[in-house]
């Protein structure tokens, strides 16, 4: 069990003074793990985030490949040990001299994916989600009963993940439009952005094996923004009986910084209660002793810029989601699917009751139906061309320090024509 | 294009007397690759069959990884020369001498995964396998609307792919008992096997850019065997809204020998014609000027050993699928998505018109209702443990050799207890 420790303490400071400002996402607090390379040309190299720096991992003799997927393996001790000597190096202000040489302004960098992703999977696990998406859809039953059994998943594509900053083509699809009976394949009409996080894999599991709720979180590496950009009208034509494909498999956007659990120790608070009338947690999916531990407070904001400035479009907490972090790992494994190291388990979008809480366009526009007003007399519907999404995140607790996730960012360009 | 050439000569024959042997599914018209190990500590390496025999690809100075990746990416051109050196090599007697010490037999080594797959993908291709399993649940609308439209297809898990010959254990997983309302967490009930061929991707295509179907089929480097094992207990509860998940992704067998397209030339028939009243395939699908090269006459077969030796369940032709190798390259791609080397696309169950050309145990079975008639007055619905499922492929033509894919095993194991 990770537990709160010295190096979460409030007024613990870096030599690295922009790590100390007041609303620097990256304080010695956060100290959360990411891939960058200095130009184009060069190897990628492991580091942490530090106010406006990166920290090279070398600095701590830590050898990392070109991307985490082997500290990702090495498990919970290894994380919380170099964590720990991380904490010690940058706050101790008699090693400035030795170690600034391994900082680099973040903005002089290129950050990459942060792990190799085999596979990766995306859940459905925020009730309001799926209750405002269901809604549209299939007014009387909303909700399917599984829902409440189990927590929804479908495979992902790996091979589309791109790191924050990287355009996105808007993507060409077959759709049905409104006034015809036959699909057409042309460029997407309905696209849109879903607000989630992505789990880390870490150690992972053998085939066959299984891993319990009380253990699952071991297996988490920690947690970075995640996009999932979709495409609803290929998705309504697309996607029976098999679930979706095309609508969702052109491009997912992660944000660089891999947030350690154990930078989110402060921030966890217990899983959401189950609604009135809703069956009991399934036993092989239950948290036995563990109940202060089941989620994150983790606010996750979408953000749009369409010219201006980007302006915010909603607000939410990771905390309202139906089914655990611990709980997805539980599920994955339950029927023997291997996780491996650097895997990604995506949250699916994270909504919340109010309706200033929805993560995607097509929630907080009622399926197109009521534009979203913006600044300067702009509304949507949808995403159109040249529109950039950026994602954020924070945890905020009275007596700790405030940490962030950085961006997951990235803007659409035209559809190639072919 | 590929053609066929003098390395498909009816007559052609190798030094390695096995191959010229009557039923030999690896004559020197084959030539299909893998990766092997000579034992369990060696390093994996790259080689064809010939008859009994692999013969390491080092015997001819191609040098190649752990996989068969890079091969793949290398493309057409880089098969074909390859191809061309192997069939004069192991046919030329007076190379004997110098070759034979790359030779050895196949029962003494072990074949290996061939390639490492980023992603693996699987379609829904064949009409009568959908119209089957569709009667089932749906028998008034058995085949969705979008079937003719598109090939429907889902992420599947690359990470429990396994090779041919490895035990797989029945899964665990939430089913709704006959007599229960609620799911309950269980050995899974409905096991199934579902006969497949695997394409694996050759070069593939940049994110963002589209593969035309003209070009699509210099991205297929080859074929491989796939038992698309289905837990149907489970997915019946789980697959709603999002599609398969833990019901398929506890294991996936592989052949380990990658049939190439050059060497399936001979076989090459016309894609399957639409039914009366279809649509026309849509434009960005079609064959413009490549109507005979649609698709391949490839025999797949599913056996089932019970304890005796296995008997034949099906046979079928996968010639009859409704959207041909190459359109599946053109859709999966027609969004951006980037296939990279070495990536699996599932052809999905292959089924023929037939009630005997049915590739799976849900259909020869009717769901379950008509189980299968077996020798010593055995029967199945679906899979006990210790039943073995053997998947095997042929091609023949009259006035060319007979070719074979070898096989796609497997054993069920009981489900573990937790």
């Amino acid at each position: 069990m990770i537990s709160i420790n010295e190096t979460h303490a409030a007024d613990l400071v870096s030599w690295v003074d922009s790590a100390n400002a007041v609303g620097s996402e990256f304080p010695i607090q956060n100290l959360p793990f990411g891939i960058y390379r200095a130009s184009a040309g060069d190897d990628p190299r492991a580091c942490v985030a530090i106010g406006s720096q990166v920290f090279d991992l070398a600095g701590v003799d830590a050898a990392m490949g070109p991307n985490l997927n082997a500290l990702a393996a090495a498990g919970q001790n290894t994380w919380h040990d170099l964590r720990g000597k991380l904490s010690s190096a940058l706050s101790d202000k008699s090693q400035q001299a030795r170690l600034e040489k391994y900082c680099r302004p973040m903005s002089a960098v290129q950050m990459m994916l942060p792990v190799h992703c085999g596979d990766y999977t995306d859940f459905y696990t925020s009730y309001y989600h799926a209750h405002n998406v269901g809604s549209l859809f299939r007014p009387d039953n909303p909700v399917m009963p599984n829902f409440k059994w189990l927590p929804v998943a479908y495979h992902g594509r790996a091979s589309s993940m791109v790191i924050s900053g990287t355009d996105v083509y808007r993507p060409n699809g077959q759709r049905l439009l409104a006034d015809k009976t036959d699909p057409e394949f042309g460029p997407c009409e309905r696209l849109d952005y879903e607000v989630e996080l992505g789990l880390i894999v870490g150690p992972g599991n053998a085939m066959g094996d299984r891993v319990l709720p009380s253990e699952a979180e071991q297996h988490i590496f920690g947690l970075v923004l995640l996009n999932d950009w979709s495409a609803r009208d290929v998705q309504a034509f697309e996607y029976q009986p098999l679930g979706p494909f095309l609508a969702k498999n052109f491009a997912t956007t992660l944000s660089p910084w891999v947030v350690t659990l154990e930078a989110l120790a402060p921030y966890r608070v217990p899983a959401a209660e189950r609604f009135a009338g809703d069956p009991a947690c399934p036993p092989h999916l239950d948290f036995v002793g563990n109940e202060t531990w089941g989620q994150i407070d983790i606010n996750v904001e979408a953000w749009l810029g369409t010219g201006g400035p980007p302006e915010q479009l909603s607000s939410a907490t990771y905390a309202s989601a139906y089914w655990s972090p611990a709980q997805l790992v539980a599920h994955h494994t339950s029927g023997g699917c291997p996780l491996m190291p650097g895997d990604i388990l995506g949250t699916g979008t994270i909504s919340g009751p109010r309706p200033e809480e929805a993560g995607a366009l097509l929630e907080l526009s009622k399926g197109g139906q009521q534009p979203v007003k913006l600044q300067a007399g702009k509304q949507r519907s949808f995403l159109l061309d040249g529109d950039e999404v950026v994602l954020r995140g924070h945890c905020k607790k009275a007596g700790f320090a405030s940490i962030g996730f950085g961006e997951a960012a990235g803007r659409i360009l035209p559809a190639k024509k072919f």
